[in-house]
């Protein structure tokens, strides 16, 4: 999968237009309009790099003439040290670009690293399972975070509230408050929208299973179950629907939960907490990677 | 400081066309369109809450005949369990905006969060010393991200390349690359920019201290210094200039460095490491907040 | 389901920015700017009437304090002659208004209206076959558009190309110009998709069934098949997936072709051909609707 | 006249952001992304096409490489079968293009084809009369419906509200509700306006025509008349003023009203029932084109 | 005439976007934030006032609960020291809005002034000519400068390139170029345009005017004539067609020129020299450049 | 300092559908879209011209292929009948840009013929003085203004609000209609906003300069002094601020203002009245409005 730039320029724009509202006053009272240079993109921390097509895209808005070089691809897990790419062009263009580069990469390098801890983690307990995000993704990138999310080798779940059904203990709460059962509502909702729409449903209690399962949908989210929990879960389930293991999922507990025999796993941390996976005590922690000059 | 709404906005309308490209399927199939609730919104986690103002305008924004009370207000310092707002309206629209509200809620309370505990051990050093934030904002939030960082009690950095000069390292490197002296390039930018602007220079030696004070400046940061060296630049810089202490700083180093008499340090991971602040080792803590039916 | 204003206004501003650049020189010139006045909208032919609150929409863009007032609802098989709503205001808002009112509401009104006959008509061969739409809608009015023909008492079929699978002709004839077999495709695909996405496929010939079903799918779309071959084709398959008929679906035809037993039955002339439906030998074809001065 | 691709690009952006808000999940998990194959595409219905430059656009939208070799050009009357162009170029491109081309060339190449039609009618009437659109259009798509009326062979009426004045029923209802006279209001608007403003006035009497021309008027719009009314109608203006008829004109009955003399003749039908004009009985007719592997 | 707002939004958006990218750092850091206080708005130079409404709408998008109070309305005419509005509300609003009100303001009503001026100094010559605008106006206020010019009393000339035929010197030279003549070319165009299309050709010798009305045309522009040759133009054209002086106008010329007998005379520094208003000189300054053919 | 064309295109944008909204009618309907013509580009009034890279852009944006030779550069002064650049391509796009070139072009081009007017006549008072530009500019247009201003060899002051503090006099009523001093409040502003922003305070009274020295100000601006109270002005603050001269100042005046030692002297009419540059007159004209606390 390659980045549809479609859908990322407009916020490089954006963050074009909140980092340089009228120009940059360092850079432009510094630097020959005319001088070229070359940096080379440094990894500062091993883990798994994203975002190297949208570093270039970033500096070739700066200056469609810049060159870029890319020693490396995403997906690929790097050992620190590594020079990512390098990338040469005119110098004022260059050190406009870099800080939102960067912004860009790290966060999704830092997504892509954590995915990537969890998917070997999980690994440890399933060799099938999938690890996949959820919606809580910062407003505005999450068409990027769901992308760094598959190159660290985890899944995507749905994308939107538009494209698929999922019932959730709010939407039950409220089915209930107006006097409704849950299976009553699940039928409904079968009947009303697309055949190419699926329907999930959460639960909370193994004895909701069986209710769920009658009115016939095509996934189950077990949410915050134990492991003992959900291996009784997916026995009642019986490959009837897709069985997901969500809540409190850790990198400790990753493996205990798939070996449940659960098909997905999901984990709000891959988008929300991303960039701490690549943090560490250090004080770079924070540089992901970095420019310096060639 | 409240938020301007106008540079929100934009945002907000963002984060809804790609949670809502064409309609909740699930809340539309299954909620009665005239149905009402009553939300509240409770505090998983404690910390200092920042995006109250936020939240009610994404629950407006679905629906702007909602009605909100807030019990808290942003800055304040929380215990787990509080009970932070409640929000009453539209069933559907509620279901609709709870995620969104939540996923901005919780980024700029992280950030408020950590800036706090930032805060609090910069204090063990030095009653005066101001805690501010970088550029390494999540493209597209950072006037939110900064708004945030002020609710837990730290300061901002300049917004952007165009309202400040910040000469780093990649810009003496280009600098120098084109033979020119540091102190001929600061004095080629008092002269070109508008007598507005403030002129701050980074240095990682002692010894470039007073080269750059003779060119006169108005801030000179310290990167990456021992506390012994920052002891020493401070005594160099004298109050000629700011002195900014950076890099490298970390919860347990700040108390330290603040110490060494600095007038401003600055911290990175305020904004690019947020929500790590604000998780702990149980299941819940990806939710700073949540929604649950009144 | 009603109307989501966030994703129409932007369709209605875009409308009156091409027929109001820089105003109405006739309704300008003409009319004092105070005068008040009432249309009364009738219908000129019978049918199911779409789009009345993007009928008032429309007008309070223009005039946010008219006043709106519906006799009838989106929905509604009606006669020639009903008033549909009367709306009240400053005259030259109503004049600008009309034109732009009537486009939408003429359109989505066709729509349904040539849904609800293609669904009497499929009554006569099947009690549950759902009728639904395609993507051959009108570039930027899809979401309307799908609309219409629910109110038509159609369905709608995926929305997009990202929320559904549909391998179709031209994806079999790629995949196999690169030497690759079908049921691969679909394991492939399926394997790297969301769980969350169904997968469909269309066959033009009942020996691709069994593969098709081999490799597993949510959905069958038989290809311009005979009445004769969409038997034998739901034999085949045997509730093993969802059946869809498509192509070549007319009033004549698809009482015939729902007796066959599919379940679902698609027609791109209910968007494509939409206002078709609506228009008859008279004079006053076009104008499904009119105002008229109270 | 060739499009201009400044006013269409917005509505190509829109269409892809409609269809493909995040990606195509078929092709994208099918089809290798280096892949190459080449489209032609066919008339399957016989009439005149509109719109090629406007696919070429919309497949170098989604990747600027594509090669595009017209075989075709606007405005020709083809038979079924001819090959209009062929497009060759990365297969997940074309996959993702080929729907809103058609989608867009369909609409076009009806309306152009519809034109056609009543031009061709016309004739027998009369050389010189116009057969003119009105601003019954598809909302956003004017530009592009009134450049394929020109493709037809017709011409175009006003383009908005702002470039020419038209006094219709609901204006004179209006006027006379608030006591002034139409031969006042005439007067008055001509005083207001630009003196590059045409003036237009739709009567629906024969015994209005000479208060009309008296006020002075550059053409009149005859409402809904018989033929014999046109006939009189024509020789009371008799050159002093444009005369167009308008109101109930089929293909059947142009030929008999451009017969009357009259120099214009609106069809309100040309762009809101365009995609009638190329639907015929078989089952192919919403395909005017379509695309099929070379 | 009254201001439509949804054309003037978004250059209040625009212009509060470059002066206020992320706040007042004045305002917001020295006033109480519930702070309320009174503005009244005072007339410095006696002229025409115009955007009396464009400044409430100014300070209601930044404040919607400001109350407006208007004691003087658009076209007056008043003296130095009048008090044209007074407006309350939030402090921090009335200091973030004042300068962007008075920006817009005062640009208006300069253009007003100054339109104002050339009308009475043309009365002095005749009692029926109009005083018109050109397309010489400020990039992006088009809409607002040309509703200024009709408060001070002038009026349009076209809006825009769309709306009008105007064969000015370098089509001629171009036409020519080509190997075409002009009375060919008129008539070409006529054939093309839509019937609501006026035809102007701009002339600058007076042996070209037989052959222009010959092609039939609805105005001729005069372009930098004598009052002498402005008399014999006058009586050539003989009232087949409107007669326009441009060229050199001003306010010492205009009333010599009014008194020619021609119908219309253009001032581009209406618009272009708007400020001036209250400033007189020669009327050619302003055209710093112009094009000519090679 | 280049223009930065991201800045600019969505103005070049707008500007483009406000003067061609859905075409050129002239143009297109005479001469052939093949034909190609050269213009050049003539200074018809000596001054310094500003815009040419702007006049490119338009260009360009209408023809990508048109060919530009540049035969001057922004900020030479030069003499009347100079050709300034020369520009060949399709004649129609050339025909369709020229008025909207020369429109950009010949208000930057006032503006910093103005300015170096301004600092030619302050070089005869001082040889270090800056002249500075306002926020009176042009809404939309700042970003270009400035950037004229300093081709006309003057400064800029403050981009926006954002960028800088400047306590003006409403500022200050309004700080002590709340009952509070001008020095509290410079040490609050102080207090709260970031280390990078300077302040500058206006005064119109000698006695109100030790208060705000002591308060500590980067800037004083001197409001409405005679000369007398400026050099006394100049001696009070005795370098501790910078000093800052403003109001009433003309080409007459400024020698004597710059004599008297300030360091900047800011005017207005820069860019309020631009076009006037090659104008003289008295300095206050412009100012038609103002506010004042009730």
């Amino acid at each position: 999968m390659s980045l549809d730039f479609r859908l990322v320029d407009p916020l490089i724009r954006t963050a074009l237009d909140e980092d340089l509202p009228w120009g940059d006053v360092t850079t432009e009272s510094l630097i020959d309009p005319n001088q070229e240079n070359e940096l080379a993109i440094l990894l500062k921390q091993k883990g798994v790099i994203a975002g190297l097509s949208l570093m270039e895209r970033v500096f070739k808005t700066l200056d469609a003439s810049m060159s870029w070089n890319p020693l490396q691809q995403d997906g690929d897990y790097l050992e620190k040290g590594t020079i990512l790419a390098k990338v040469r062009g005119n110098a004022q263009a260059l050190l406009k670009a870099e800080r939102l580069a960067l912004n860009f990469a790290q966060r999704l390098s830092g997504i892509a690293t954590l995915t990537h801890q969890f998917v070997q983690a999980a690994r440890q307990g399933s060799d099938s399972v999938r690890v996949v995000d959820t919606r809580k993704t910062t407003p505005g990138l999450r068409y990027l975070e769901k992308y760094a999310v598959t190159m660290g080798g985890g899944f995507n779940h749905r994308y939107s509230l538009s494209d698929s059904i999922l019932i959730k203990d709010n939407h039950l709460a409220m089915i209930q408050s107006a006097g409704r059962s849950l299976s009553k509502a699940i039928l409904t909702a079968r009947q009303k929208v697309p055949h190419t729409i699926k329907i999930e449903v959460e639960v909370d209690r193994l004895d909701q299973i069986p209710e769920v399962l009658e009115a016939g949908v095509d996934a189950i989210l077990l949410d915050n179950m134990s492991n003992e929990e959900l291996i009784e879960a997916v026995a009642l389930i019986d490959g009837k629907a897709a069985a997901e293991a969500s809540g409190g999922v850790t990198l400790e507990r990753i493996a205990g939960i798939a070996a449940t025999g659960v098909d997905i796993i999901s984990v709000g941390a891959l988008t929300h907490s991303g960039p701490r996976s690549t943090v560490s005590g250090d004080s770079q922690r924070s540089a992901l990677a970095d420019f310096s000059m060639v």
